[in-house]
């Protein structure tokens, strides 16, 4: 029972991912998105979207990096996509996370763990590209739905938000374009500085 | 672009599935955990766990059946596994609630999330069976690692835990045994009445 029993340990220290705050607002404005939910909701979107991949994926390694992409911010926490200042030292802190937390796995699921995360945050893959793409395209809806809620208090501006989630079209040539719109329509209604 | 809207409609209607709050109390009893981080946990656990299904299983199925088996839950509210009066009209609840929410998406997504659910509601596979079993699991380590505080506030005993959960065994016989003993456990610490 040794290896259910660290398996039954990650389990529940994962749970933790759950009071890990982002800045995306939830779609009825009642509060901030937590990483755990944000993790269910991009899967159910691999599920649903994966007909717009560029490349013919195997949606469950696309769903299994997302599962478990942001659990490395239960030590590290969540880095803004707009924050320049905080990514200085994601990778660093990021890494450490993950050394911590996939080895309270057994070895064998840890390496796995390692190699989707690695995988999801090179983006060399074609999985890892349409992963990532989804990862960018969720909080676009989340701020467009609730009329630019986080991207006001930051004061983004179109330029940066077009740049920083251009990624999408490596994954979804399809999805992208629907992004572009969506942009060019928050700043049409107000959402969002140009 | 008619099809991408209606997902695009459905994944922004599925958001308030972060809304619905469980009986269950996170790890660090911080707050009631809510269906959609739930649903992220037990994917989670069919990824890490499926040696111990009772058969071998395909487990794209799973976890798909486990990201969308609480979406009726959005209209239709959570019923508590200890409630035997909500369990009277929580089937007639579920499919107006399933009619509603799946037909947002196109018609072929429409019938394949339909087929999961109540492949997964009737448990005849062994798909559903892993999976079931997962989503009985989860609550009792949150109950336990919370020292009972759900257990103990809806006064629930131990004979009826186990009755309840009885069926993780058809899952895993292996996860049912280790389920047991963290029962025998909970009412040792006093956590549960016997």
């Amino acid at each position: 029972m040794e290896r259910l029993k660290q398996q039954i340990n990650f389990i529940v220290e994962i749970d933790k991912l759950k009071s890990i705050l982002r800045r995306s607002v939830l779609m009825d404005k009642s509060r901030n998105e937590n990483d755990a939910e944000h993790s269910w909701h991009i899967a159910m979107m691999a599920l649903l979207l994966k007909e717009y991949a560029n490349q013919e994926v195997d949606v469950l390694k696309v769903v299994k990096m997302l599962l478990i992409h942001d659990l490395v911010e239960i030590d590290a926490g969540d880095t803004f996509a707009y924050d320049s200042e905080g990514y200085k030292d994601k990778e660093a802190r990021e890494q450490q996370a993950a050394d911590r937390l996939f080895n309270i796995l057994p070895k064998d699921q840890a390496e796995e763990i390692f190699e989707l995360w690695n995988e999801f945050e090179r983006r060399t893959t074609a999985e890892a590209c349409y992963a990532a793409a989804l990862d960018r395209l969720q909080p676009l809806l989340h701020n467009f739905y609730t009329e630019g809620v986080s991207w006001k208090e930051h004061q983004v501006t179109s330029d940066l938000v077009l740049e920083r989630n251009s990624y999408i079209k490596d994954g979804s040539e399809t999805l992208w374009e629907y992004a572009r719109d969506l942009i060019e329509e928050a700043v049409d209604r107000g959402y969002m500085k140009k």
